[in-house]
């Protein structure tokens, strides 16, 4: 059984879907990827989060971006929210950040599927000391990354 | 049966509510008002349409206002989304008229409950000639009110 | 005589207007398009609604967006507002979404010509059980191709 | 007959239309003011501009502020926009200031009335001398305030 | 002497300039267009303001667009702002429409250089006559325009 | 040892902190409160990030809310950011959900101090059976809640 | 001679301005406040300038907030720039951060005088010892106060 | 020692801090540019403030741009904020813009790092005659390609 269940509002967010998968995959936690629209297939949306065993959620929208709300609503895991840029960008944050009291959304940035991932790791790493420690050597693989983009930048 | 249900996002979309109350009510047209959450209730909110023998659908609500989106994708009937203000009112607004394609909400304005009402009532008139009659006067009653504000203006 | 008058501001509109036609020809509903633009021809949109015997109007229009409020001002059919997308895009969204209370517009998502389609046999639909009908499997459609895209994406 | 006419978009607009009016009245100008809805009396709208002989027409509006368009769309004489504050500000400002091409419409600040005026005045200043001068004794005025502003802050 | 003055506060705004000079040009009104920055070179503002005998002056910025504030503060004269489009849009708008009260500025849409030329002739036409009689044949032809775009659309 | 550090970036931000910490009162989760300012203290910031063995950080703060990312760069434990609401409410809100790659936050929605104790929940609950529990009933007693809203609202 | 200059755009802005004042009077740092309008009194503003021996100056601005831009077009001295809060905001902090190349305004937060006073201070501080260590000595004192107010919210 | 250290907040940032480096190097000031990340790399930026020996820094980011702040925190040197562009832009602006009272910023526009080393050399020009003469040369040559812009455009 996957540890995350990734849901894509649309075939278009593939993408974004990718960055999060990339990330999972690196840290060797299963993860299952699928488009379910809140709007177009809302059955399909309560079907996946009732079948799921995932411990965390990871909802990818834009737009009107119901989704990760739709989830949330559906489910007591922790619904991590990504919304996707389009023409506007401020509709699929606010539609995401701005959940009303009782049922929240951990909204990350802007297409920020990797940052979604991350989070999703930072939960599960709260019970898993391998999660845990694969974090810190990812945080000082990016340090050192920045040391190494410094020294290039000054020549 | 109600050919108009109009649903709150929460008790507190109310004065929302009864602006298109008492439009409803001033044409004579049933109409019930339940709160029902996409959030926090969305069993209920299926309940609710799918009983619903109602021929337009007015949703209110506020925040990341999916609502209206949460009916739309659960009835072929029009639906009205009416964003309701608070701290940034674009949430609720671009939440209500960013619809995804294939699945259209009709937005109005800003806690604008009463052109709500008078937007179902102008597709209920398609098929009921008294209606139709009263929006003509209706329309007129506004234009011969503008000409006394006008009046008043001046004086 | 069609079933909806779909009104351009612009011929550059012609794209989010090929949408909706599109959409309405799927459904076999009779429809004419037509450019007029309330700042340049305020008399030809006058007279092209007075004539129509349209049951849903769809004004499509960018920037200042005034043509699906000064349709609405003519007639007491139903009026769908499409805003198109520019420089700023909040220009033709809010001028569209923030009718003055008495003339509503049912304001559609950016650019979402399918939606105001939809919409608007939404609407026809009420009194016509065929088109009725075929929303329901569009809908059924749209759902199987989530599906088709959620396997895609998975492979 | 008046040299500027002064519409209201509605009769909430009239601490706004003051502003001009006073300003107007100090210059000896003569004005009419008149409450007209581009949305709910579009005919009255154009019965006024028609038969106005204003050299400067003023027209005040907020929300989808499609008024000065509207009259714009219909006079060959400078029109000036004044967008009113509401709860978004971005409608009004943006539905004035947006207009398309070919239909200009002159876009002074959110509420300001009195600017309206001023640059109504400087436009019949063109070809009366009298203004003019009065305009620069204004001025003069408004400078020599600022004089007395900054003495009193020292104080 | 030329009866508009056109201020680009950048070589780079040139585009917008041509599409005013290019109107002002059909009307055989008499025009020069010059670079003068409000930040870089408030000297040269005030020289060419000073010098001017323009009627009317357009002035075209982007970013904090200070350019037509600073020749309203200058002049008695009519002035029009251009507010060119950049990152943001928004900055060169606000700046531009949002003057304190005393001093107007006529703003005019992002990038309009053609509305600015349109208003400054709809201010000249109001003593002459000449032009006053081009107007009504450039809305008419560009009524006709439209509905050519019409049929071209409906083929 | 508290579950839960709660950082308030100033101490005019308590009544958010009090909505995150009555919420987690009512679910018996130790909770600590402190004001620490990533810009004024960046120090006292560290401290207390390093001495705290909280399995889950609440940061709440308004404006530039750096202190949300200030505590995530610190730590490997999942951060809540909270904005809180001002004169503009887009700069908290992205200052929060906009953190670049690598380093993510969980955004809530505008002055949510509720929503980040139940996501704190949400995540503590992965590993207390308990806290799930009491999380379906929260989630069963604001469902009835809405119901009973619905019953008041029709009287 | 004052070591810094406060400009205010307005009387209405000196609640602001005082924010400013009574930080620099705390460092014994001589300063003059003065009411100078970019539009009303550009004179006026040329003459303060030139007249000036300020090391710093100051701007404070709401709306168009030219005031900041048009000091730094005339000076080689750092130019603080204040946007004052309004009806939009969006106005006087876009005016002021975005200066075109060659110009440079330090823009600071909406309202923040104070803030704009310790930045002064900090470019003075860079050859004045004593400012050097009393504002250590601020910074030191402010975080006590995080800690104190830490502790009240704590009880 | 150099006279001014440059941080970038990302590798991709690196346009906008050679447009700082340019400036500062024609006028022979001494610079030194670093990637430093607030979030990925909190230590590396304390490290590289607290060694530097430079009288201004100037700080460039994107996104939640907290770097400015983060070095303003550790530091009594002036600090000038350069916001980036990216897909929101109001994001990075405000980040940077809206810092808390008692620690300021100076922010300049988006992407200029080119005005952040003038404002900058403004800075060190108050106790450095040959900068403060070259950048009033630097004004000078500006003035006079405005001059030359202008006639080009002219032909």
């Amino acid at each position: 059984m996957p540890d995350v269940t990734i849901l894509l509002g649309s075939k278009n967010d593939i993408s974004v879907g990718e960055k999060a998968l990339d990330i999972l995959r690196k840290f060797d936690v299963s993860a299952e990827i699928v488009v379910a629209s809140a709007h177009r297939t809302p059955e399909r949306v309560k079907e996946i989060v009732s079948k799921s065993d995932a411990k965390v959620f990871i909802a990818i929208a834009g737009l009107s971006a119901a989704l990760p709300g739709a989830v949330a609503a559906l489910t007591m895991r922790p619904v991590i929210g990504v919304p996707v840029s389009g023409k506007i960008h401020l509709d699929s944050i606010l539609s995401i950040v701005q959940m009303p009291p009782g049922v929240p959304v951990a909204a990350v940035g802007l297409d920020r599927g990797d940052n979604a991932a991350l989070l999703a790791l930072e939960i599960l790493a709260l019970s898993d000391r391998r999660i845990h420690d694969k974090l810190i050597e990812y945080r000082n693989e990016m340090a050192k990354q920045v040391e190494r983009d410094s020294e290039e930048v000054q020549h």
